[in-house]
């Protein structure tokens, strides 16, 4: 197989490494950073290519000469690069986690009988994966809760908080409204809301609040369903005053005489401190909760999954953890065993049980492992 | 007494209305609003005279006019207000809180006999008065320290506060290294540190944290001293993090191609959430310690204060409490009870047990209690 990997940021380098390492793969890796690519070549046999990721023509053109696409983006560059490749109809896999709605390519990829999977990463990706599966398990899936965070493992004052990825989509995590299902409905509560404390074995109490993640998911017949954040505790309080007070306002504000956006401010001053460093040790803790009906009982399934950065191949967990499920599911489609035209999401990969756990079983090899709890629960 | 306040704010007025009640004084007011000139003679027996404060020759003129100079300024005009005013040798009474030194002066009010007392409000203030009267009673004062904090009498998330006085002296407080003395020598902390819970009846637990209160009583022989501001908890916790992020640095970050100081912008966001409304509840809370030997035993005088709004007179507690203070001083100047060539602090008045008593006695007819609690300790 023959790929082409858009990105060389934390989590394309994962990606390509991952590939790479498959005697029976090429891959060529593009950035517009020959610094980043000189560090992947260095570590993994990928050919690299010096471009700009921004530019249509050169992703068409070399999209053109691979077999499949994989886009780990930043998200302000994610729904292009995913257009300019859809009408070359090559096979994409992206965890560029873009706000635009893809389904508008969905007719250009079914045009071109060629295979479209978004959003394959940690979450949204493995909460998805599960709650594909589970709804082909289950003869009812009623509620479904997804607990996620990327996290430094060094504790520090006042923000406890470092950015595994880039800052800008953080502070959007805190003020785009999260929406959630209940009772069937799609309902909308502030983000940063509803804050609850979630203990962890082996990383301790973390408190988890609303967030929009779920993006796809809301188009599923459950219903009950919501996203969270975690942090570590005080981070979400901190973060509200600001934003309530107007820090993360992006309309500008006149300040001795200059028109400022306090957003603008606001995010130098932070990321400064957010900042997630090469060697910096990064965790990622997520929940995923299935509850429903199955074989004629109430269950509940609690899927639990705590990874750290690997020192060995200095990849952070996030890169790991979102890289890994990203080149798993790229495989499948590679392989055929995915293989729907169109733009799908990752639960449409989990409904297929052997395509579920053949990711699972890569993750776990790589040391992602999910913690799978089952629980009979007492009838409604 | 033929009297001159200037200035027509919150305190101005509260002193002016005081002085101006007794019937052998007459009063004039200045200020460049003549609304907040208008809105005094409403309500008391005022001459008003709307000026610009910041102009010396004006000053200089009306103070010429006038028996004894009571300044009432915004910080930043304090100091050339005394300055103007110095020249003219009329006794000057002040609450300013400005931040030069004022001894420059003292040749300048020598020269022309004339007693001018500067800090005349709570902290500086009363607690300098208290501290300034331990001197003279106790055979030995060994430990001083001052608790004192203006809140607002609702707690509204997230601050918790809002600002009785100009509100860049603030967050001033909040950066400015804080001067203790500890077994005799000066000690530099930084502002918002040794954060404690102090409980007062009636209002709660709230939080002390070292601010740079102590000012002319550095200089007094007590060799420990300290003096901490109070908030509701929390409150300390939010500023640490906000000034350690950068946000109250007046250094100029580059943001969308455009130059600004942090701290104006958060000066603009916060002043928003921490403006004192006319009507809104406020109170003031103090608490002084003095420890010592007297009469052959070691004791320990407790001081506390607990004041609020006046619904009635519509003047703040914070007005209260520094405005009456300041009139008691203004009083003992006009009728020669502390008379001393130069300027001087308050703890000079409060030497005068006479003096301190006459002040004292003024507040609690206003309503401003301190009440004194005397425990003997265990010898050292």
């Amino acid at each position: 197989m023959h790929a082409l990997v858009l990105g060389a940021g934390r989590v394309g380098q994962a990606i390509a490494r991952d590939l790479a390492a498959d005697s029976t793969w090429r891959v060529t890796l593009v950035d517009r950073s020959p610094e980043a690519l000189a560090s992947v070549a260095r570590r993994a046999e990928v050919h690299t290519v010096e471009a700009d990721l921004a530019d249509a023509a050169t992703l068409r053109r070399l999209a053109g000469d691979h077999e499949l696409v994989v886009g780990a983006l930043p998200s302000f560059l994610g729904f292009a690069a995913l257009e300019a490749v859809a009408g070359t109809g090559r096979p994409y896999v992206d965890i560029s986690f873009f706000e635009e709605d893809p389904s508008v390519l969905d007719e250009t990829a079914r045009r071109h009988d060629s295979t479209v999977v978004m959003d394959c990463g940690v979450a949204p990706g493995c909460s998805n994966l599960i709650l594909g599966r589970a709804l082909a398990d289950f003869e009812k899936v009623e509620r479904f809760v997804c607990l996620v965070g990327g996290l430094p493992a060094e504790r520090r004052w006042p923000w406890e908080y470092k950015a595994p990825f880039a800052p800008n989509d953080v502070i959007n995590e805190y003020t785009r409204p999260a929406r959630f299902v209940e009772g069937g409905e799609v309902v909308v509560r502030p983000a940063l809301s509803d804050l609850e404390l979630v203990d962890f074995p082996g990383v301790g109490t973390l408190e988890a609040f609303n967030t929009d993640g779920l993006r796809t998911l809301l188009r599923l017949p459950v219903p009950w369903m919501k996203e969270m954040t975690m942090r570590y505790p005080g981070h979400a309080e901190k973060m509200r005053a600001l934003r309530e007070s107007g820090f993360f306002s992006p309309e500008p504000v006149e300040v001795e005489g200059a028109r400022v956006s306090p957003l603008a401010l606001t995010s130098k001053l932070l990321f400064r401190q957010w900042r997630l460093e090469e060697e910096d040790e990064d965790l990622t803790v997520m929940r995923v909760v299935v509850e429903g009906r199955r074989g004629g009982r109430r269950e509940r399934d609690t899927w639990d999954m705590v990874d750290r950065r690997d020192p060995e191949s200095g990849l952070s967990s996030m890169a790991r953890t979102t890289g890994f499920t990203c080149a798993a599911v790229a495989r499948l489609v590679a392989s055929g065993r995915f293989q729907k035209a169109g733009v799908s999401a990752p639960e449409e990969v989990g409904a297929d049980a052997g395509c579920f756990e053949a990711v699972m079983a890569e993750l776990a090899a790589r040391g992602v492992r999910f913690e799978r709890r089952v629980e009979e629960m007492e009838s409604a």
